[in-house]
């Protein structure tokens, strides 16, 4: 009887934790900014191979004049022709990162930075908002699902 | 014993559906894509306040050439302002919408069609990519949570 009784008790919480619960450790927020983190670095050095390795395989970049880049080769083609045309020197801000799922998180955020454009050597100010859709891997590590930006200048 | 063994069959059932179910009905995808309908009715009939009951209070809409606009009275002035600068007559073009938890989604979208420049009257060919994150209510409304576009128009 006793145990029914906590057998009562204990899988309705279990359940409820389970429904209710996005079981999102500290360990999620540290990869996921750490995340962010890497692709500002690998951005600032126009490193397709680093970026790379932060996107899902089925990952889409959807990057501002030019349309989305579905797949890990679209992507690695996308980055290719951003880094051939411009040179970034930007910094993120994090404005929020949010663990919806077990394995699945956003965050957004805008930058801000230096374009160069490599063809004329020319630089101008950059302002972005960004907004990711993150996936969480079998290994625990947190991949870039769907990522899309828009300029924060004005027109 | 009978019993005993349908616990210990059943428990971890349910308990494998809860944790690796995310429990989208078809009602869902369905409310999903008539949201997203909505909003293209909406945004071709200059409607702010239609657009604004499609969205959470909390939400955030981040128009390019605008900072993001937080929560829904900045998302209705960011509206209005769209509004008055410019009418839409747009196509929207649902690539992809998943569920991927009990009350958040995402859906990915192109759009097209002209949009009419209201002070000077021109009118311009526009091609756009939406990233929709959508939040369900406690009265199972879909409801858009976070939305971005950024034009695909070559540069």
């Amino acid at each position: 009887m006793k145990n029914q009784l906590i057998h009562l008790v204990a899988t309705p919480l279990l359940i409820f934790g389970l429904l209710s619960g996005v079981h999102a450790a500290d360990s999620d927020q540290k990869n996921i900014h750490a995340l962010l983190k890497r692709y500002e670095q690998a951005l600032n050095d126009s490193d397709t191979t680093s970026v790379l390795k932060l996107y899902s395989r089925d990952g889409v970049f959807m990057a501002q004049h030019n349309p989305p880049a579905v797949g890990i080769e679209a992507i690695k083609a996308a980055y290719q022709a951003v880094f051939t045309a411009i040179n970034l020197d930007i910094k993120f801000n994090i404005l929020e990162t949010e663990v919806i799922a077990n394995d699945w998180a956003f965050a957004r955020t805008s930058s801000a930075g230096t374009t160069t454009i490599n063809a004329t050597g020319n630089k101008v100010v950059e302002t972005n908002q960004e907004l990711f859709l993150l996936r969480k891997t079998d290994d625990g590590d947190w991949k870039i699902a769907r990522y899309i930006f828009s300029t924060t200048n004005p027109r």
